[in-house]
């Protein structure tokens, strides 16, 4: 039985809630990890409820934290999230970016103190829902790669994604980690017993490794090797160190120690589209130019998928038949609900 | 004989003077290949004054453009550059970025109808030298990369920089094609008579192309497989869509076609390192962090390099010594010194 987005957020917002967490905060969480999983992310969707609920239990995650927006100005401000939940913070940093980009024509938001977020293209993509470009940097919650040259881990993941709206209400949304594999990707392929291809993860002896429960005994391998490993240090300049959040060697690993508060940091840019250009004429141009590019002649005969294209054709099929969470997701949460006494997930 | 920086500038500037482009914009364009040049970033000096001398006297380009400033508000304006030389294009739209964004926190300013402006970095790097963090994104002035899963090169190699300052005075500076190479990297070892490594550019068949004089029949690969391809449409939304300038199909290959005008986009995002932080307190930390990067272990035993670092060592050094410009380098001036009847460079 597939379970509908309503019935799953409003579950997941039941396991927050019976944390701790105000009705809100868990809502707008729930919605989130949804989001993810109905765009097909599922990395950074609900299989991440459960590590969660155990920082919130744990005491490594405020579950009523005192947000606080510091340092404002018409073009920019910094959420202090006070260690409460990452996609509550980024919420609140991507709706004052976007407020405040409709407003001057651009806008910058910080986070500090913050948590992991989730999905990184769910924040751009509220800023391309009203007409704006959003950028969004994170640093990721787990280091697992060496400096270029390196044989230190003091490295993560850290994403970028990009939203540009267009004239068909289906925007371009790049998002992607800086390595060739995030941990959440390592993580659905381990819970579903398959080997990584080679180019994931490397060992220290520069040999391959394959078996996803051994990704933490190696190195993950950036993007356009040099390119993608300063890409990777640019952003957590720009979303951690700019706001005095961990960077390198400060960086918490938030899947084994569950108790340190991560000082998570993110950083989302929203301007206007029409800075340059009327609106229509400039989303009618996105809509055409991308419309080129996917009537471009394929290798296989078939269309060819632009960044976003996957994402949105999942959340609308799904809206429609719902989704089945994996039986190790579902198992996973079914413990919680157990242990929480809320309704039972099988 | 090694020449001087200011010997270099002034024979490059003398050259653009002789086929009309006013003084200070001689200078500026010299300035900024001749800087690439001192920088270690040979792909985008001296190589490519040729080309723009050739489109210059084509009527590709014009000498003595009516750049104006366009859709101008305290955070972003656009450069229209009438045609004229990109680097005067685009060291206006960094000034412009950079006072901009000093009064009001933040800026974005885009070109349009402007041209190659040779290498990414040095804008950002403008930025990050006045205390401001730089962004800079450009669509390429040729074709080479179909989009992921196609087989139409409608793609370019579109670049991306970031420079943030430090405490030191260098600043991180990060300068990347999205492809795996770029088209001045190529031109280099096709100069240089090398071989390209494989990885670089791809035939239809899928098999590796290494002669660089058989670069133009394959496919230049992006970094990181879909992820590099989908940034390098992210790159070219926002440099050419936005501004209206070309992208995809619409963009002209400067390289064969002298005489059409290109109608290249750039973008140029700066901000003040300190909208969340005191200055001072934000440069120390990403000194320190990038001190921490550096002298983390390293596989060969050598002190690890970050992205401009290598860059900045060759620039003092360059400054100090001078430069030997490539023997093909030289000849293609000497050529034009000839033609113009400008002091000979041999």
């Amino acid at each position: 039985m597939p379970f509908s987005f309503d019935e799953l957020t409003g579950r997941a917002a039941g396991l927050l809630s019976a944390v701790g967490v105000p009705a809100d905060d868990a809502r707008t969480t729930a919605l989130r990890l949804v989001e993810a999983d109905f765009r097909g992310r599922t990395g950074h969707g609900l299989i991440r409820l459960p590590s969660y609920l155990e920082r919130l239990v744990a005491g490594g995650m405020k579950a009523v934290p005192a947000m606080r927006t510091l340092h404002e100005t018409p073009v920019s401000a910094q959420v202090d999230a006070d260690n409460g939940l990452g996609q509550v913070a980024m919420t609140r940093a991507t709706e004052l970016a976007v407020a405040k980009a409709r407003e001057s024509g651009v806008a910058v938001v910080g986070t500090v103190r913050s948590n992991h977020a989730g999905a990184a293209g769910l924040y751009p993509a509220m800023a391309a829902e009203q007409g704006l470009v959003g950028v969004y940097f994170a640093v990721a919650n787990a280091n697992g790669m060496p400096p270029w040259g390196g044989v230190e881990p003091i490295l993560g993941t850290n994403p970028v994604a990009v939203a540009i709206p267009t004239a068909d209400g289906a925007p371009f949304l790049l998002d992607i980690a800086t390595t060739t594999a995030s941990h959440g990707t390592i993580k659905v392929a381990r819970q579903a017993g398959e080997q990584m291809p080679v180019g994931w993860v490397v060992g220290a002896d520069g040999e391959p490794i394959t078996d996803p429960s051994r990704a933490d005994e190696g190195f993950l391998v950036p993007i356009g090797g040099y390119k993608g490993a300063g890409l990777t240090i640019a952003i957590g300049l720009l979303a951690g160190v700019l706001n005095g959040a961990a960077f390198g060697r400060s960086v918490v690993d938030h899947r084994v120690d569950l108790t340190t508060p991560t000082n998570t940091g993110q950083l989302v840019i929203a301007f206007r589209a029409d800075l340059f250009r009327p609106l229509e004429v400039v989303l009618a141009d996105l809509t055409q130019h991308l419309a080129e590019l996917r009537s471009s002649t394929s290798r296989d005969g078939g269309p060819l998928r632009l960044p976003g294209d996957e994402a949105a054709r999942r959340l609308a099929q799904n809206l429609r038949t719902g989704v089945d969470p994996a039986p190790a997701v579902l198992a996973g949460l079914d413990g919680w609900a157990e242990r929480l006494g809320t309704q039972r997930w099988t």
